[in-house]
Order: structure tokens, then sequence, then C-alpha cells
């Protein structure tokens, strides 16, 4: 482990992720954890500077064996913002967070991206005010990878930005393009707008505008129309774009309907010996589907459009989790995704300059 | 069976369901296997007018052991509607439809409510155009019953009104609310509005509208606040009130994650011999766990608001669904749902002109 030294970080090779090591329900030690399984299994070259208490962070390294190494680091942050404070008043008071001085790292440009298990809603305040939207991009989304059988798909927006505008979802579109092309390994992903009844002339009228330029952005990406929510798992698009409010709402839907599922059949299967028999015999189907929809692989959501990079991971992240949101974060950096976006936003800008 | 008596048909007690009985991926023969078991499973005195094809209906009705029934009569109609017809031009063209005189013969009183299995989009146009939405319900909403562990609430709207003003989710709630208490049997059913966040001041500018209007119709209904997506299958709320939008893209997501999974489990599980056995023996599990959340006792989504009931049946459902629907349809018109949603708008009503 090396000490930061001082103001500006030594420019290794390799991009810096900073994360915020206080966030999360289970401690820093998982976070830690998790880092050190990400430094053993991917090797993006990407360097870790935690950020948070410095005796505490410098005591679960010593317990994972990365003091010595030397893409990880150190930046002291005294404070943390709780995971039931209110976002802006938690941004205003606690200037020496975790989270605040994570973000800052990124800004100032000694770490190009942040990763952090902490207030959701903290984190994209803090992100979008101090890392700012890019030009041609008035609200950020947030994408999310949905596991499917055999498949998996970009959701975005899945809770940034509730009241989406027409445009908003055109924006996603490009955003969830680059960001299945990063996370998916996807050349040419197929985008679905989410709507009710495909028929031309159903859905909403948000929808109805926003297919209409989606349709016009053709070229852009591989506009597929719209979609309805039973094709969702049919392995049909790979990124679907919606509002903040329906995606957020249908993510922790699934989510709680797949725990409510896993925790019924288990139950019902070690009702009686010869059930349990049975689930021991068959245990490796239940493993089999319970692998392949819940990845550890896909432990984190980029908060997307704005000038860097912010990655939310969920509060719960155990330490494969964790592994998981930091690969994907730089995977997203050497694919250099926001360069990917501002490169589509400047032809979204020109084709709008020249209709023809 | 008995034929109906020309215009007028005969007051006998019960009320009279029309049903649809060409609508339906499995054509009449299936729901008239339908009739034959809630006919003899439920009753609620229900009487049945089967609408198509005379000749047809008759073999069916012969074949079910029902041509001696007086509780089944036939409605001639020489056309149906097909499912991928589009809604407002096949009402038009097909007056002489199973659907189109079937809800004629309730707009005339010859029957009280009126079931389809067939096009959604041509049932919710043909009932709101000609049976009308109720004085102070601008738009009519489709509700279903969702099933959870232990547990089962209404969603409501499902469908049928995408772009839902505040307004309309509180009549969502009224409605949502009469319907609990026929499907469900709950008496003070608890409602909640669907949106993101639950920290006052979050989720979209429509839902904080929608919630100041619930707040403000205390009494009317048991509000419990806003819930998110996380609550809905851990038993917190009987009634989840949003827009059609969001209703519709929920229930279809639900339902293609719910076949996917079945799916995945089974073929994962039929994979080896060892796996076969094991899930042999622990049958029992699974068969309790698809029996509660899969129940044919609720076959049918009725659209609300309207003067009369009309009542949608999944296009693939088979005779328990009907029989389920028949039953949902028997328990609303003996509750006399409408009644009661009219009360409760006069309440509405009144309470607005008196605000104290």
């Amino acid at each position: 482990m090396s000490t930061p030294s001082g103001p500006g970080l030594p420019a290794k090779s390799g991009h810096i992720l900073a994360i915020d090591a206080m966030g999360g329900d289970h401690g820093p030690a998982e976070v830690i954890a998790g880092v050190r399984l990400a430094l053993r299994n991917h090797s993006s070259g990407i360097r870790i500077l935690l950020v948070g208490d410095k005796a505490a962070l410098d005591r679960h390294i010593a317990a994972e064996g990365l003091s010595s190494d030397d893409r990880v680091e150190v930046f002291h942050a005294s404070e943390v913002i709780g995971m039931d404070e209110k976002p802006i008043a938690a941004l205003k008071h606690k200037k020496d967070s975790s989270m605040v001085r994570a973000i800052e790292l990124v800004k100032d440009g000694r770490a190009d991206a942040v990763l952090s298990l902490g207030n959701t809603g903290a984190l994209m305040a803090g992100g979008t005010l101090r890392l700012r939207p890019m030009e041609g991009v008035s609200r950020p989304a947030l994408a999310t990878v949905i596991p499917s059988r055999g498949h998996q798909f970009v959701l975005i927006d899945a809770g940034a930005n509730p009241d989406a505008d027409p445009i908003h979802l055109l924006h996603n579109a490009l955003l969830g393009k680059e960001y299945a092309r990063c996370a998916l390994n996807i050349k040419n992903p197929r985008v679905g707008l989410l709507t009710i009844g495909t028929e031309e002339g159903k859905g909403s009228e948000k929808i109805l505008e926003a297919h209409a330029l989606l349709k016009g952005a053709n070229g852009l990406f591989n506009y597929c129309g719209p979609v309805e929510g039973f094709q969702l798992f049919r392995n049909e698009v790979d990124v679907v774009v919606c509002d903040g409010f329906t995606g957020n709402i249908l993510l922790k839907t699934l989510e709680s309907c797949f725990d409510m599922l896993k925790d019924f059949l288990k139950e019902e299967l070690m009702e009686n010996p010869v059930r349990i028999a049975g689930a021991f015999l068959s245990k490796g189907a239940y493993n089999a589907v319970k692998k392949e929809l819940n990845p550890e692989s896909l432990g984190g959501a980029p908060l997307l459009g704005l000038n860097r990079l912010v990655i939310k991971a969920h509060g719960s992240s155990k330490r494969g989790h964790v592994a998981g949101a930091i690969r994907v974060a730089g995977e997203a950096l050497q694919h250099e995704i926001t360069s990917a976006i501002r490169a589509d936003l400047d032809k979204l800008a020109s084709a709008a300059g020249n209709p023809n």
C-alpha cells in the first residue's frame, strides 16, 4: 500500500477508482475484501483509492494482506453519511464525509471514477452537483443490469430522473447503449423503448413522442422499437429504455418478487424429510438458477451522463458484488465510456443541426 | 338450457352474466367447461348468457351436460373480433360480433355484467363507449389481483389509462378499495400509492399531487401512504394504486419473469436422473408454490368506473380461470360493486363541495 503523495497523486499507469469505503451495510471490512477479490481476479490495471477513516481502513487493508500492494491507497475522511440521511442536507453538512471526499477526488482529477455503497440519493445528488451533467444531457440516468436466463439486459433509467421528458428517454437510449457495450460486451446492442401495447398509437403520450425521437436518431444506436413488459425476459432487447419512475418501481418489485419466491420455495422444500431429501438431490438445479440470476459479476449501477463516472452499488453488497462493481468500473473506464457518450451526443447535436 | 324469450329476457332471480363465448385462445369449448365448473362450485345464484355462434355453443353446452340447466342461455352472434384486430375499427365493423352483442345486452339491461376473454383493447373501448363512465369518473381503470405468499393485492390501474392525472389516481384508490372488498373479502383494505422513495418530497410531481389528494380523502378509504416496489410482496397493502402505464408494465413483466423462472427451474431439474429423482421427492413443495401463486380462483380483471361491470379474462384462460372469473363477477354483483362505487363518488363530491 502506498499513501497519497499530497495534492497531486502520482500519475501511475492505470485508472484510479475512488471508493467511498465507509458506505454499505457491512462496513469497510467487506468493501476491502471485495477490493482484494477484484485485484486478484481482474487485470484491468485499475488502482483503488479507499476513502474513509484512515485508521480503520489501514487495519482492514492489513487484514486482507494488501498493505504492500501499491495499487491500493487511502485518503482520510472523518465523517460518514448515513443511509437514511436527507441527501442535500447530508452533502451540505458532512463536507469531510467519505462520499463527499470521494466525489471531490474525481472532480479534482485525482481519481477517474467514484464507487459508493452508501446513500443513493446523496450519491446521485452529490455526483450531479459536483461532477455536472455533460453538455447536451440535462439529466443523468441510473443504469442497472437485470439478469435473465442466458441473457442480461440494461434497464435505464432505474431511478435518477422520475419525471423524464421524451428527450431524456432519447439520451437514456444513448447512455444505455454505451453501457451495454462495456458491461455486457455487446457490440451493437438492441435498444427497446418500454411501453404498453406495441401497436402504433398505444402507450402514453410521452412514449409516442419518445418513439418518434428514437426512430429519428436511427444510426446512432440499433433501435428495435417499443417493447412490452412480457418481452423483457425473452432475450429480445439488450437495453430497455424507460423513465426513472417506471424503472425504479420495476427494479424494486422484481427484486422483492425474487426474494419472496426464493424464501417461499426454500421453506416449502424444508417442510418435511422427504422434501428435504429431494431438495438435496436436486441442489445443482437451484444453484444453477441462483448463479445465473444473481451474478456477483454485476455489482454496480452507474449514474451515466455526468462528466465523470459515478457508480452505485447496493448497500447490502457482499465482497463478491463489490468486486463485480470494481470490474464494471474498470471496464467502463477502459472502454472510455464518457468519451464514447460525448461522441454520441456530438453526433446527435450535429444531426439535429442538419436534419438531412 | 332455456332459450331467451325475445327482446325482454324473463326476469328470473339472480344476476345475469353475459359471456363473450367466442373470445379466448382455447375457443368456446373451454369457456363453457369453465361455466360448468362455476355453476357446480359456486352458489352465487348467477345466470349465464353465452353470446356467440349458436350452433357451436349449443354443441358445447350439450357436451358439458348443461342442455337442461336453466341457468344457461344462448344469444346468437355471427361474428368474432380477433385478438389482433384494431379495437375501434373492429367495434365499428363487427356489429354482430359476440363481444359487441354481449356489451349491448348489458347496455339494454338484459344482462348485469359482461365477461370476455377476447381482444382487451376492444373490450375496454367498447365497454367505455357503450356503458359509459360513471358520473364523477372520467377514466375507467383495470383492476387485477396479484398473488403473493399468503396474501394477494389489487393492482389498479393495470393498463386502461396510461396518462393518468392525479385525480384519476384518487378514483383508482376508491375503485380498488371496492374491488378488494369483493374479490379479496377484506373489510377495510389498506390502500397504498405506488411510488419511488417514500420520504416526503420524493417521487414524480404527479405522485406528489396524488398523494395530497389521497391524504385529503381520508375517511373514504384506509390510505397508508406511498409504497415502494419492494413492499408489494411483503403484505403491507391490499390495494396498490398506480397509472395504467406503470401498472401494465409491472403486471406483464412479473408474468414474464414468473414464466422464465418456472421454465428455467424445470429444465434444470430435468437435467439428469439424480435431479429428476430429487424433484420427484420434493414435488409437494413446487405444487404448493404454484397453487398459491397461480390461483385459478382469480381469473378475471374488471374494468371499473363504468356504469356496469365489465370483466376481462386472460386470452389464455383455461376452464379453471374462466370459473374463477365467473366467481369474481358473481361476487362483485352480489356486493353491488357499482352502487358502492357510486356512493363513494357521491361522498367524494360532497366532501369537495364542503371542504370542512
